[in-house]
């Protein structure tokens, strides 16, 4: 079995794309991040979801948390403004997170390798080679235990 | 809105639970990782998927990826044996992830600033407070979009 077998369609957005729309596609999809594409389709980064609630946190309560307590909740309007008015790239950690790529010949237990050495859930998979291949799908590590392990006996 | 109203069940492992088990939690509840309790259901740390992925990699694998190419994949029933043989003790980091743990009463915006302020996908609430207070549930990145995001507006 190779990569190309197990890789399944994944939600992506660009660099361009607004936090709203990243926001909606990762609760409708039930993903923790999502992969970042370069306008063609070549994947980039990966966004992870906690850095999405980064952008409507107000900059001194990321800085001390407890500040969270003694705001008003009844800000959902204003959380939706705030999404739309960022983008993708200024939610991106700066020291990104690596996007694990293979190959979509790669072997399952090169995928497993890669994915417990990065401490990685995600593994990106090219269709085809090169810097400029675009993504076939992506591959988790539940999804590649649920590949690996046989099915439980019944009792 | 509490994170007692956010919290939803979520799959624990102990430390003496072998992994086999714990892979098998995975595959079933499509969570990127398992809580870990203690004896008292008190949350201790986090086991991340790829994690246990490593229990059945050949350490000379895990030092050089390249090598899982030439390794024959004909070794599913041996993977399960070596699932088996090893316990969640083993396959925590032995620098832990950090597992967030919220109170129940804490808030949205707080559970917000805590994942953001972390790059953690997910807090696990504990029911009441203290060092002995067991596990309420856990609440995940999207899940905390999903709920502060309003419903998209029907074209």
């Amino acid at each position: 079995m190779q990569a190309r077998d197990l890789a399944v369609a994944y939600p992506t957005v660009r660099m361009d794309t607004d936090a709203l729309t990243a926001a909606r596609l990762l609760t409708e999809h039930n993903r923790p991040g999502l992969i970042v594409v370069d306008d063609k389709g070549h994947p980039i980064a990966v966004l992870p979801g906690s850095q999405v609630l980064r952008s409507f946190i107000p900059a001194y309560v990321q800085d001390d948390p407890a500040l969270a307590r003694v705001l008003d909740e009844g800000f959902s309007d204003e959380i939706c403004a705030k999404l739309a008015d960022h983008t993708v790239e200024e939610l991106v950690p700066k020291d990104r997170p690596l996007l694990l790529i293979a190959n979509d010949d790669d072997t399952m237990l090169e995928i497993a390798a890669m994915m417990a050495g990065n401490r990685s859930p995600l593994v990106a998979v090219l269709d085809g080679k090169g810097k400029d291949a675009s993504l076939l799908g992506a591959i988790t590590a539940h999804d590649l235990l649920g590949a690996i392990l046989p099915p439980p006996v019944e009792a």
